[in-house]
């Protein structure tokens, strides 16, 4: 049996392997991936980022405990680490989890710190949730730390997007909230019995408005006459929900499951399930062309070329844009 | 007069007309960089970066300040956000800016916000402080806001790089120092007249333990025999130091301003400069060909065909790395 065909028919050995194998990007965990990929597309993607200090962590397994009690989902949780390119912070979030879901076979939780390039990070990403949609887990979540672009870009591989805020998190947090908020499917004021949460839900409302103006106007006023566009589809659409939680408590944990239920919902009744299918598997197509294309490359020009290029560019001899050239029209050489 | 020509003589006006080129990333604008490069090379490139809620802003406007007004030096700042993907979040930053350093000639701030991807961002960040740098700006500085991998590709682009924090900004904020740490030069503890300064300097003391042991022991203790790589070139390596800030009443920016200066002396000194500078541009070297590449590639093969494979992927027909392989072998077809 292969690999694949181990973790197909149940075997969780053959899992953790492949899960090694296709985070290190090594030509079996590649093979095993083609080998898998026909027995994807059966799980729902729930992406789920925020800025430090919003408890995502604590949300997180506490959806993961729901979903295993309650709907008796097998659930799979990989947590992201972006901004630990170089030490293995994620590991102690392992740990601190491991109280909460530990023993359970319906649960697993992998985490990943980053290495090299951001691009590198989303296609290995990638790669580990289609390793457990094959492995037959009906709900997987990737957890981000942080909320930059590179949580953005890890977000287009989910269905369902949930960002995370807290009260009082200092000023900054309304620039980014700017274009954060265009990625949520769902809201999460989590920390809610904190102080400063009125606040905190006020500039999430407004926030929502500025993004969604049309729509935010028709639900809460009904007055067609402020429509600016009126096309149909608009109100087919999704207006994002903001839940409160406090999940340290497991406070509005089973309404934020629902909203979730909900979002899957629209996203196949409307189509969008299968276009968000699409342009996940373009990216990942874009971004495995752009590494083979890179590979080839590298095959063909020699090493001492390269860097005698880079010396020239070093030397203010070259732009890099005619380092570029002259690197290029040298590979037929 | 070339473009290039007029921003070389100090034309404003031409300095505007190039930024937006260059961050547009138009033929005119790459154009205008290559005439340009061999006039960069002289500027202080320091980076600045750390988590929503530290004052980034602030301390490098502050900074700026102090750079006019005690050393005379012309000051740019690239602000880059790469967490407002989709609106323009960063405007707002400078609308902010404008009440302290409006008016002076000696000052230029420029704002970005992402498009697209994270290459094009770095890709453009380093354009913009070429121009900068051939304009006769002898410090620039790079500010972006949050801490993740995308401040990480970016940092790579400065000489220099700060790393802010402040008290109290939540849990997660641990994790995060551990990777972050290895990008600063130099720690800031900024709002360092909040409650919790005594808890944020002794975390950030242990963190730097962990990162620089040998080092940290050495200084400390002085016990060389518990010193674990006894290599000579330990002891003349940068130990990044601590410096606490407020920047909103200008509490410690003199003192940031000698740290900084220590560091440009130090990486003049230990050759780390150069080093620095060639990585960098590594860096630039490697976007540009990755992005000529793929516009290559798109060139040979048609967009029908492209979407005919991406198809058949999304009908789980071709794993992704298989329709890598038919869309490459279709090139010379």
């Amino acid at each position: 049996m292969t690999l694949a065909e181990q973790l197909l028919s149940g075997n969780r050995l053959a899992l953790t392997r492949m899960l090694t194998q296709v985070e290190n990007n090594t030509s079996e965990g590649r093979a095993a991936l083609t080998e898998l990929f026909p027995h994807t597309g059966a799980a729902h993607l729930i992406g789920v980022t925020g800025a430090p200090g919003t408890g995502k962590s604590s949300l997180v397994n506490q959806l993961a405990l729901h979903f295993r009690k309650q709907e008796e989902r097998r659930v799979a949780i990989v947590a992201v680490d972006p901004s630990s390119p170089f030490t293995g912070g994620a590991v102690l979030g392992d740990r601190v989890r491991m109280r909460d879901l530990a023993g359970d076979p319906g649960v697993f939780i992998r985490s990943m710190a980053s290495r090299g390039s951001l691009g590198g990070l989303a296609q290995a990403t990638a790669g580990l949730v289609q390793v457990f949609d094959a492995a037959g887990y009906d709900t997987i979540m990737i957890e981000t730390v942080g909320a930059g672009q590179a949580e953005v870009e890890i977000a287009r591989l989910a269905h369902t997007t949930l960002v995370i805020e807290a009260p009082g998190l200092g000023d900054d947090i309304q620039a980014i909230k700017a274009g954060i908020l265009e990625i949520a499917d769902i809201l999460v004021v989590n920390k809610a019995d904190r102080p400063g949460v009125e606040n905190t839900l006020k500039a999430l409302r407004s926030a929502l408005e500025l993004a969604h103006p049309v729509r935010h106007v028709f639900q809460h006023h009904g007055k067609l006459e402020i429509i600016e566009a009126p096309d149909e589809t608009i109100y087919n659409s999704w207006i994002p929900p903001i839940q409160k939680t406090v999940a340290t408590e497991g406070t509005g944990i089973s309404e934020l499951a629902n909203e979730i239920a909900r979002h899957a919902e629209h996203l196949r009744e409307s189509g969008d399930w299968a276009a968000r299918e699409r342009n996940r598997l373009g990216a990942e197509l874009d971004a495995l062309l752009q590494e083979k294309l890179v590979a080839h490359f590298r095959e063909q020009v020699p090493e001492s070329r390269y860097e005698a290029v880079l010396d020239q560019v070093f030397q203010r001899e070259l732009a890099p844009w005619e380092a570029v050239k002259v690197l290029l029209n040298g590979r037929s050489e």
